[in-house]
């Protein structure tokens, strides 16, 4: 049986006041290993655009606003979280998407730096839906309606940096933080290497469903009910944040240029299958050339990140469940037992 | 019905002597559109690596010798070529794959320049099973074996380029050429623009199946029995090559750094979406952001590659199998009826 | 006539206690816009590194430790800091270089991650001749000697940076910080956009001398004794750092891939340009595309910084010193006269 | 003594006719080692934009027209060339620089492919004066005028690539092409490696000056009256082109993104001062990362150019005009005495 843990945003709380930083905030509850946290995170801007009328670079007065951070009761420098997400739903029946001013793939930026103007800003306003699980596109410029089916995740999760640093939401990197992986769904455990005492875990950014890479910057960014289950793994090291599910085994790395997100996650892909298989470096990478999916994460954010994913199905039977110690499948057949 | 071409490469001849470069050869043969080539293709190495102790460093004299090329009758620039992939069965019982000095994602390379020596050139061999369609990894230093489902495809689909160039056999672009896609599979239409009278179509470097991208630099390389249509759609430009498979639309960028590669694909994918919806340019990016799939092909080739992927599933019914005309199904069906 | 600040380490002090961050420490002193600091800078190892037996992976506790941070009165988020270098000598007759395990721009890396071993790690010490203004290479593997001419600058210089964020003293960004780039000399002065109250401005990282790129990761590394001056200009922004001195007017951006550093660089130039010359941002355009000069600052960073300069002498006459309403000539004509 | 060859592009002549490819056409005319070519050269437009209502995207039917090929008698692949300047002069009392849709290094372009529409095409002409050795920039918005130093150089000197490529007058690359430096100027020495027999050199896209970098994409574009003295170094390789003059020893890489031709580029100086001084490659590692200059060549061509540079000045006294056997020097000498 497992503690549950409740702290939630005041729903009527001022969102400027939530961390927009992995880092530089105290803990709001001290939960023990083997906690659930049921609770709930704000959008990306805070709940500020609701209609297409809406800009978000005037309405907003927040990015990605987290929930936590949690203290995990003996998370050190060294160990890894393990943090198993139970169910995420869309909290109202809206998610919006925007386009914003200098920020997405398609567009000069303030590091791909152009002369252009930006592009124009837009809001798309969906429909949510819980019952069908779908999300409904209407175009601005026609009539085009489509139901796109329901993929909650989350685009940030993370804890506090190392070395001192206090990063932004909207940065990915070995802290994990502003990932935004379509992989960080319910049924998911996402491993972070611990870098301060307690950890200082937080997540946010929900997503009713985005495409890989996040093109024009945004998802259908929602409110979301998320509860999820903290463990902790003493001494086991995680350089880059790590994913894996019933399917998969999954690295990530964030960097740029690209090439070097894609580099981090297949190096991160063949140390961990070496591990796990008893392969050596070179047969290692030999295998992960031959069976890795390599999609993109994000490709919009301050660092770009890159998934490697290796099917398990690929492995020998008798290792495909023991990753990390097996903490994945322990964590799944105890919040269905 | 259609007309079939059976020029094949003499398994007795030299490999050099065969094209390793798109553009700068005569065609081997003149096809109508609507024909079917039935033919093969050699390895990567001309099939000059067998064994594990062949280093392709030493043994291999050329690189990525290509089948064809195949003169269109009529084909001129502008036009667009649809080559529907009917057959791919590996031609001989073996697959082979390699390290290569300087070659290869997670390596220092003639690009990537560093001070490092190169990592140690190792061979793989594959034994290629066509009944249960599998090849089995062999580790090289452990006892490790798997078996792993085939999944053949072209690495080298191609045309001569534009302007006069004549490009190796291992550089992808707007001509198509070493793309390295596991997408290139039976069941694919790949679609190239024509630069060219006649297009000069040509093809080859066969895998039994690949990683995205080919993190070692090389697939599970073979020979490769294949039998494909070529059609042709006059006065339709396709200025990056595309891919259509019955579940999706595809596109391909090739570029460094990978991000302009990811850029172009989307690019090119919001473009293909805005013309067969209507969809306005800003709608139609909307709607690609959180509907594609965005995987690696290659990160190893002279260019990288990505490939962005719109599951059909998520358009309008009435417009499923309405891309380029509607020239996919047509193709599937008759070769299928 | 200015007041001058004495502030400095401790040389008995632990270098541990030194920032390593900007943000995230209290001001050591609070001064006036145009007091002269006198001061002195550790090492970016704090000293560790003394002889080719000491490896700074061993020996050092600490990176980049900084002298500061230092309030300014009045300075708030939107105006800017005018940092002009007066003086730099290197404190002590010794620099050191080394190699760095996956630090470097001909090596892999963290994140250009390869499954290469480290390089070698190596320490070079020099002899610095304040009389002769020369630091002598002494050849580790040879006899070879070369007495090098110095030309001492920071490689940090920086001040708090925005959104709350905390930031490791080996980045660079639009905070300044770790530019590494020989034009922060003696007689230039250094604009940085003010983030937070008081600006909170740090600086060290000295270098006895270093090449455009910081190519193995390391300059000649030193103590430096430095006296400059800080001035305030209110409600004048600066969004990336620039750097002026008699002969050029020079933009930096810090950013991966190395072009997108380059276009920041270059875009800012332009839109210097055109404030100061009242040309259109095409004319400007154009006229930069014709005279700058574009050295790389540092490519071994975790963000790379390229410098845009513009020759003061290509200007009309009537301009060459009025950039930034001329604080430059000011500065330069108070400690000169 | 030394033959001189006057073969030159017919004025009146079609300049589609020339070649704009490197590879891919029949040399012009032979010429021993040690021939002076006294020639001229076409601007990258073939003359076709002369005046400010001129759009090269409308008026120009050719890129960048090459003067040659020009076959070496002698020349075999694994030997060098080595190409020393003379003198170059504008030819006409003008020159053009424009904006071109989608390409330049401030806007989005066909690989960094976004979804704004081109920026304004604009065209300026310089007026060119010998005698003053100046260029007149004249703003198009504004009334302002500037006298800029000329600084004459060639866009473009290459040979054929290898491997049977042919390739366009726009890429730079192994075989030189479209380096855009303006190191390429009177008093300098080229070092290109020989692919084919002949050799097959080829040059041309003058400019009367250009800032690094060529941002807008074109630099001061001029038909070039050009006197140069080709030799031919037997058994020696040169894997990039280098140039030498009498103050620097430089190499060049070729690639994207940016950080790679930075990594080729010194990779291959750290490589040609450890020949050079007989440092081990960590001394000469060091001694390149303490002393080279490392500007941009071009950010805009389909691959990007850096330079490094080493100051001859530091090398030892003895070494300083031994490069390649003293070629740079006896070439100067014979051309000067």
């Amino acid at each position: 049986m497992s503690d549950t843990c409740t702290w939630a945003p005041d729903p009527d709380g001022d969102p400027a006041l939530l961390p927009q930083t992995f880092g530089g905030f105290a803990a709001v509850a001290e939960i023990a290993p083997g906690t659930v946290i049921d609770t709930w995170t704000l959008d990306c801007f805070g709940g500020a655009v609701r209609s297409v009328t809406d800009l978000a670079s005037r309405s907003a007065s927040v990015m990605n606003p987290q929930t936590g951070p949690f203290h995990v009761t003996g998370a050190e420098p060294g160990d890894t979280l393990a943090v198993h997400f139970l169910s995420l739903r869309p909290r109202y029946g809206r998610g919006v998407s925007t386009t914003f001013p200098f920020f997405g793939a398609l567009t000069g930026t303030h590091t791909t730096a152009t002369l252009h103007p930006p592009l124009p800003e837009r809001t798309w306003v969906y429909d949510l839906d819980l019952e069908t699980w779908t999300a409904r596109f209407a175009a601005l410029d026609s009539d085009l309606t489509v139901d796109l089916p329901l993929d909650p995740m989350h685009g940030t999760v993370g804890v506090a940096p190392a070395g001192g640093e206090v990063r932004s939401t909207l940065a990915p990197g070995e802290w994990g933080g502003n990932l935004d992986t379509p992989e960080m769904r319910a049924g998911a455990t996402c491993y972070l290497g611990v870098n301060v005492p307690g950890a200082l875990f937080a997540f946010g950014d929900g997503h009713a469903r985005q495409g890989e890479g996040e093109t024009c910057g945004t998802a259908i960014e929602c409110a979301m009910d998320t509860v999820l289950v903290v463990d902790l793994l003493k001494g086991v090291s995680t350089p880059w944040p790590r994913i894996e599910d019933d399917e998969y085994l999954m690295t990530t790395g964030s960097a740029r240029p690209l090439e070097d997100a894609y580099r981090i996650a297949h190096a991160e892909l063949v140390r961990w299958v070496a591990e796990l298989t008893g392969l050596s470096q070179l047969d290692a990478y030999q295998f992960v050339s031959q069976t890795a999916l390599s999609p993109a994460a994000n490709v919009v954010d301050t660092q770009y990140t890159m998934i490697a994913k290796l099917p398990k199905r690929l492995l020998p039977a008798s290792l495909r469940d023991q990753a990390r110690g097996g903490v994945h499948r322990r964590l799944r057949e105890r919040v269905q037992g």
